[in-house]
């Protein structure tokens, strides 16, 4: 029996326009008979691929240049047959009085949802601007094409224009008109390679100065920034500047990051969380069952995540390993290194006494970071290890005689714990270059190694003591960057394709200082609700070196929400059984429970 | 428009035996009418998806549960309804007259090809044992299941044993017998879970007295190996052992490995190589989009394989990485780390020149034991340095002048390479472990590692000299256990089951000494042609712990081969155009020119 799966999406509307628009040497795809219901796909696929194999499209990317993202019921005729509902004046989430004196202008707009009153209907010529900014997110081209064919079947007038490099490029004029011809290459495609992206700060009178020179010089009149939570601070502190120099250009924001700390009552998720956590969970949940099988190996798996442990929670729902390290957890905890390198010794005891000397344990990349004694001590280091490199006799001593010499140097906390170190560790905390600040970048440290070397050295102990009597070996694997970049899953395609939509209205309509939203993720997409809030409102105040600054509030992992209850109530169950789940990797075409199923986070959150 | 694929399989036939076998939880799934050609899937599916997660499946997981393998037209009717052709008497490959003298009784038996020539029509009933050996290949069991089908097809009265943990199992007689509610759940599944695997070797006259005590208090006469090279010469050595011994116990092996070495004209292919290639050229295409968006570093990315490198060749030509050192070309060229490093170096440099200060490096695992000088420099310190520990002196030193003791020991060209490492990796060639033969574990080393340091200190050196003025960061990734434990893919799923089907035919026909076979792969699994070879026939002698022995041949990269020419022809352009192709995650359901597609490396050694 043949299924005839309803989320299959080459319609031949998109195939049509892959004929006219995307690429040259796709012109001869011959176009598909939208009446054949069982018609086999099998020969424009072949022809297609022969084509795009020229151009250098792998299969699955080139049946991805077609898919038809999905979009909420209310933009089915485009950004114009729609009307704008205005809530109440908003506030910000903490500060309000500080936020409110720093952003006269854009503070206290009301949060907007698009409804199909049919209120706006025509749309005069625009000229955007759109920029990528931070670290790649899956689904950040959608963004762009969403924005982009709602703002051009609107007004086929509208121009938009990529800025080259992230912030740099809007700072200094580097920009591509963007075309049919060369977004169409882009469409449901990883990475932000169409335009580039970059990490330069947006946030000085200077730069301001040059934004306005260069939007002036071109015409421009609104700008689009596609980043994670500083990135949308930044818009709304180029939003409020523009406004209050009287100028009319217009800053749009959208909420991008794979971390899934840009998150609260607004943005019920940041786009790129679903792609890389199913991407991680692959792995994870491949290593799972290699463990499993040869039955020899404790995996450390450090993922992603540097402030916030979402990721590794996700990981955790979807594939159930032995044990996750949750950094806000460690931190409530006020745990120390040794609390948690016997957490995990426990862990290995208690599968042992089972017979099982093996299992997985994900870890988050910035664990080591909130754990407060080992904070207090790279604090105290900072400050002992310059004073130190000032005597010659330091500089030539060999290593361990600088393991000593710095040991004592410390207070007795830090010392003692510094003691407790590997050496391989010792000596990239005295060896390791330094920031701007004279920091040291915590985030180099191999924590996963850390772990390992430490586990090790209390499993000897408690097998000297007789407490322990099993085996103990120890692999380590990094999910990173192969998470950021990759094809973006169906929810990041159609939710980011609909943020460009959002976008588009919001900037139809006039607006700045919005970030634009899409909600009720829970539902399928035709029922989601597109909008647009103020940045302001979801503002706090926080020290960022040194200085108090307005900043959007940063969503940790919450220890008393529903998704870390799941967990909670699991993970003593996972760590004794083998109760490994392998999600696989991503399907793009199938039922809907497969392929176009949220993460667990979300389901969770909006349950 | 909706698409009925033709490569979709929950057929009804399927999901009925899911109903009846599989596990109890899924009981009540609804039976799918088979008449109806065009109805949704969703809702039986969504059912079996809320049953599904109470027993630990992904939904993935569970729609692979119901996959049907496709099999060689030959085996259309089972097992029975077929006839065998058997060729000339066939040689070893090399070394005959030793080959022929060590295996008198299995040596020169002719190859088989299974026909549709209706000869066998009845079997009798079997006692047949199964081992997983060695490190994880997905497809392992679909092996099992189609062994198990098959031979349940011909005759419902035949067992079939699964040894636990690889030969260890078979030798102290440790199994679980298959039935359909334990091996249903295994079915398309990755990982070898079902019985482990395990990395003992099969070859002392004490452990075939073992086996053949256990096989006869069973009543076994049939023994299945799934391995790679060294566990099928194990399997040749078992059978042969047996005949000489007069005992009827038949061994047949089945070709197994993600590294892709055992291959030859017999067995075009190992199993998992497949699905392992697949899914590490997710990763890396991922993480090419990465680089080519961020456009600020230089990703070193290690992937498996220690004696060949047809992993890393066959991600280079699904993923047009800029530079992927091939292990045996580093060997045949007789090249030196320092010629590796500035190859590495050359490249950074001109992609510098046209602005690009990022790409991808795919580097094979093993390659530096494929360095002749880093092998002599290893092999002299291997002698050097326990010399140097019985130094009470050279204990007490630190770490640089432990350095500088054992350059002044090596010999001259060692002590040159020696002291142009960076200290970490000096530090780890004197402190590693050495194996039970005082041996370093060159495998241990971090390869990746130490050629970034290496061309970070070539950069700065051609940095100074003014002909390199580019920015160089770098970062590291492995691909490594994800790749071998991942749900098999279309390809390796039927071509195991195939492999499976070929296996039981050969024990129903009471052959021994065999390794299964399923060839002309090119085409599509109706046309495969299945049958046997005798494994002596892919044996010669080398030498194994300065013993001679006669083992299976492996296959290392032929330089002089179309799939090593195809990498050839393009690698200039990679290296200097972003020719990046990301394949993605691979894809179950959807047209065969995504979904079924063969590796470039089958598909160019069969063209």
């Amino acid at each position: 029996m043949q299924v005839n799966f309803s989320t299959v999406n080459f319609n031949s509307k998109s195939f049509e326009a892959l004929q006219t628009n995307r690429y040259s040497t796709l012109k001869s795809v011959p176009t598909m008979n939208s009446n054949l219901k069982n018609v086999s796909f099998s020969g424009a696929f072949i022809k297609g691929m022969d084509l795009v194999k020229k151009s250098k499209f792998s299969p699955l990317e080139a049946a991805r240049l077609s898919y038809q993202p999905k979009l909420p019921a209310v933009f089915k005729n485009g950004i114009l047959a729609l009307g704008i509902t205005a809530g109440a004046a908003t506030t910000a989430v903490a500060d309000s009085d500080k936020i409110k004196e720093l952003f006269p202008k854009t503070y206290g707009q009301p949060a907007l949802t698009f409804d199909s009153s049919e209120k706006m209907s025509d749309a005069k010529p625009h000229k955007v601007g759109v920029i990528l900014s931070g670290g790649q997110a899956s689904g950040g081209h959608n963004v762009i094409t969403g924005l982009y064919d709602a703002l051009k079947g609107a007004n086929p007038q509208t121009q938009v224009y990529g800025f080259l490099g992230g912030p740099k490029g809007l700072i200094d004029g580097k920009y591509i008109e963007l075309t049919d011809d060369f977004v169409n290459d882009y469409r449901n495609q990883g990475g932000f390679d169409m335009i580039g992206s970059g990490r330069d700060k947006l946030e000085k009178e200077e730069q301001f100065e040059s934004v306005l020179k260069n939007c002036k010089n071109m015409g421009i009149d609104a700008i689009t920034i596609i980043g994670g939570d500083d990135s949308n601070t930044n818009a709304a502190m180029l939003a409020e500047w523009m406004a209050q120099k009287g100028e009319d250009i217009k800053v749009i924001g959208c909420p991008k990051t794979i971390d899934g700390d840009l998150k609260n009552a607004q943005i019920e998720t940041s786009f790129g969380f679903d792609t890389a956590t199913k991407t991680y969970s692959e792995s994870v949940g491949n290593i799972e069952r290699d463990m499993a099988s040869s039955k020899k190996y404790w995996d450390f798996i450090k993922v992603m995540g540097r402030s916030a442990s979402h990721v590794a929670l996700e990981i955790a729902l979807q594939t159930h390993p032995n044990m996750t390290l949750i950094s806000e957890e460690v931190e409530a905890k006020n745990m120390t290194l040794g609390d948690v390198v016997n957490s995990i010794a426990d862990s290995v005891v208690s599968r042992a006494k089972d017979g099982k000397n093996y299992g997985v344990i994900v870890i988050t990349e910035g664990v080591i970071e909130f754990i407060p004694e080992f904070k207090s001590m790279i604090s105290n280091l900072d400050k002992v290890l310059p004073e130190a490199e000032k005597d010659a006799q330091y500089i030539s001593s060999s290593m361990d005689k600088k393991y000593e010499k710095i040991a004592s140097a410390l207070n007795e906390d830090a010392s003692k714990l510094f003691k407790s170190l590997p050496s391989n560790i010792k000596t990239q905390l005295l060896t390791e270059k330094r920031d701007s600040h004279g920091n040291f970048p915590v985030s180099a440290l191999e924590t996963d190694k850390l772990l390992i070397e430490m586990v090790k050295t209390e499993l000897a102990k408690r097998k000297e003591q007789g407490t322990y009597d099993g085996k103990f070996a120890a692999l380590s694997q990094f999910c990173g960057y192969e998470g950021r970049a990759g094809l973006p899953s169906n929810f990041d395609a159609d939710y980011c394709y609909s943020l460009g939509y959002s976008a588009a209205t919001l900037i139809n309509s006039g607006k700045t200082g919005y970030i634009a939203s899409v909600s009720n993720l829970k539902e399928t997409p035709d029922k989601w609700i597109a909008g647009g809030s103020p940045v302001t409102m979801m503002m706090n105040m926080e020290e960022r070196n040194g200085k108090m600054k307005p900043v959007i509030q940063k969503a940790l992992v919450d220890l008393n929400g529903p998704v870390f209850a799941e967990f909670a109530k699991n993970r003593e169950n996972w760590m004794k059984e083998d109760s490994y789940v392998n999600p696989g990797p991503i399907q793009f075409f199938g039922p809907e429970e497969m392929c176009d199923k949220k993460t667990m986070t979300l389901a969770l959150e909006q349950a």
